[in-house]
């Protein structure tokens, strides 16, 4: 198939995708909530003619699975959804085309410029929790593959299109596709890094501190142990772990010219009951990227330890007991090589439509790639569109972006996998 | 009356207080919810034989009024309860017994060893939320008129036994019987301040500190600023007003020996979403104590001078917002005269028990004292009984204090009001 038709085919299904986006960005797939966006990924891959698979997640055996992550809620009627291509004659490279239709916190509302789950298009861009990470991503793969269908040919081997939930805090969505059999010869998933192509990926734990200190009546604060004091405190004391992780000497190679890879946020914080009481208790949600290489447990043990040394060993927290609850993401952080065929096969379709070659990306979170390249033997990486304030306020997506992802993954399939007629 | 009479009438009562005291701490009055233990104090007033006043408190009316501070919650069903004795001849000095029933939030209910609404006698002290502050103050207040009653005689001038609402976060409830037009030759407030009289107090103001940063995504912390970093970036701007207030130099006198009498209290603090989001937001409740004789309203600009010097002044807190809201406290401190007549009955009714002089008290917390004091022009003073842990786990009273202080009152009323004989 000619290249040109590709992408002529892919322009024809330009105002549809920004259809589908907005279609997705209205359905508020918050976690916990994921049910209506994967109603509507079923309907999409039953309508594009794929077999769908909508399994439920088996947490206890997918506890047994390396790559488990302590869950924040129930899996009830939270099914990952996945459409299933099978070539009439496989003859090229199997594929995974995987996104997450899970989304974060929309933070507080009345910051925002239109509600969250209204989706505006303005200047260009499509405004919307979600629209960048990461419904444009999968409305990318969605429409690369109907635009290939829109010619009369599909993929010459086996592709599944992914729609996993829980990426944003453990990552059991994905690990459970690798548990249940999928693997393939590359797997991409357009999380929206702006036209690169990621290599590493750092590892990510998420814990709860949770510190008590001694209450008492505000007249005399210094008879008490203010406990969110405390927890600041703490804190600090978790800073120099993290100081000392992205000291430039101990780099992971791949990050050697990272200003800041490995970064700590506390993103919740919770303590006390009352202005007048010195409070009892506080609790901090800390989230710690750390280097590929290190095992989950050793990290998590080394947070342990940072925080016994702490209580033990500084003054301002004699009296306080402070302990670590690891819930949600233990993720390890993972590499490909950067020669990897599926990379230059991605570079030269990103390069045919850009006329560069894309950017190679050391990123600094988490994606589900780690779940494919460590446990499901498949090598996987992200290439996706151009995306702002991801996770804050007001995310939006370059919808030129999109059109250019989606014409980079049509002739990335039509290369990979090859092509055969519909309709023989 | 003779003083061993009255003695004796107060030791054979003292199981009854006991048992009265318990009463009340079984009723758990949380702010808001302190209705059905103002139906208890109305039917001791009433089985004491003294007309009972329980009035709603007008918000509308109270607002007007020099002391009042923005409530928290609506009033509805929250009414103060007043038992009024009124001598068959007025010939001694009237007297407002005032307690507060309102108690503080438990804490966590787990960390104390018995649960805080079912009394515990251990060792000879009565555990419970309230027990000390001040559920003990006004069972004393009232053993020591039934005590007396016992005896076949009544305080020879007006006695007003007042039970009020919201001491611990506005003190509209005193402020609201100085209203409606209670006024005496003195007011006795039994504040578990351990046999001392209160000679003065201090100004204290809550506020909420609302701290907006920029979000961002976690894989770069530093493109994002965080509002719960931020918040506590500005409580260090604020703790530096806090250390000027104390500086020895600038002391009010009556505290020029107290080690640090002025405290900000950071009593509650809730900011972020989500641990891979650089949080957005983070609300802190604060407790300022300030120096008597200077305006609340002096005092509150001072704190809103403060947090914008700190936005525009400190490059860590660049493009954050920060803004105050006033809520609770804005209560002015005060003082009495040392030698002023009734400290100098209370100290004589205290001597003859104690056989020493009762300390005086430069206070580090507000009472409803100034209600009086500021605003209902009666002279006002704390002695009450010995408790722990008031505000905390654990909160307890001595009974054998309670015992003390139920006979101080005793013998302080028959001095100060006279006695008549009940029935002529």
């Amino acid at each position: 198939m000619d290249r040109d038709a590709i992408l002529g085919a892919v322009a024809k299904l330009r105002e549809d995708g920004v259809s589908l986006l907005s279609d997705l960005v209205r359905s508020p797939s918050l976690l916990g909530e994921e049910g209506p966006a994967q109603d509507l990924m079923e309907r999409i891959f039953r309508d594009m003619g794929l077999e769908v698979d909508r399994f439920a997640i088996d947490e206890e055996a997918l506890k047994a699975q390396p790559g488990w992550s302590p869950s924040l809620i129930s899996y009830e009627g939270r099914e990952n959804v996945v459409g299933v291509h099978k070539p009439r004659r496989a003859t090229g490279k199997s594929l995974i085309l995987n996104g997450h239709i899970d989304v974060v916190p929309t933070g507080p509302e009345e910051l925002w410029s239109a509600p969250p789950f209204e989706p505006v298009v303005r200047d260009g861009r499509l405004y919307g929790r979600g629209a960048g990470d990461m419904k444009a991503g999968i409305a990318a793969y969605v429409m690369a593959f109907k635009a290939l269908q829109s010619l009369g040919v599909q993929p010459a081997a086996p592709v599944y299109l992914q729609s996993v939930v829980e990426e944003e805090c453990t990552g059991n969505g994905a690990l459970a596709c690798v548990a249940r059999g999928y693997k393939a010869d590359a797997a991409v998933i357009p999380e929206p890094f702006n036209h690169t192509l990621q290599i590493a990926q750092v590892g990510v734990i998420r814990c709860e501190l949770e510190v008590t200190g001694r209450p008492a009546h505000v007249l005399d604060t210094g008879a008490g142990l203010n406990a969110i004091e405390a927890a600041f405190r703490v804190l600090k004391h978790l800073k120099a772990l993290e100081s000392a992780w992205n000291h430039p000497d101990g780099r992971h190679p791949a990050y050697a010219h990272h200003h800041h890879p490995y970064n700590l946020n506390v993103g919740h914080v919770e303590g006390g009951e009352w202005a007048s009481s010195v409070p009892t208790r506080c609790r901090m949600e800390l989230r710690f990227g750390f280097p590929p290489g290190r095992a989950a447990a050793e990290v998590s043990a080394e947070i342990e330890r940072a925080v016994a040394e702490a209580c033990h060993g500084d003054s301002d927290l004699k009296g306080i007991d402070a302990r670590v609850i690891f819930r949600g993401f233990q993720a390890e952080g993972c590499t490909l090589d950067p020669d990897h065929p599926m990379l230059e096969a991605l570079d030269a379709a990103h390069r045919s439509i850009f006329g560069t070659p894309a950017p190679k990306l050391a990123q600094t979170c988490t994606t589900d790639v780690r779940n494919f390249v460590l446990y499901g033997d498949t090598p996987a990486t992200c290439y996706g569109p151009e995306a702002e304030r991801i996770h804050g306020i007001d995310e939006s997506v370059s919808l030129d972006s999109v059109a250019k992802v989606t014409a980079v993954l049509a002739l990335f399939m039509a290369d990979w996998c090859g092509l055969e007629t519909i309709d023989p």
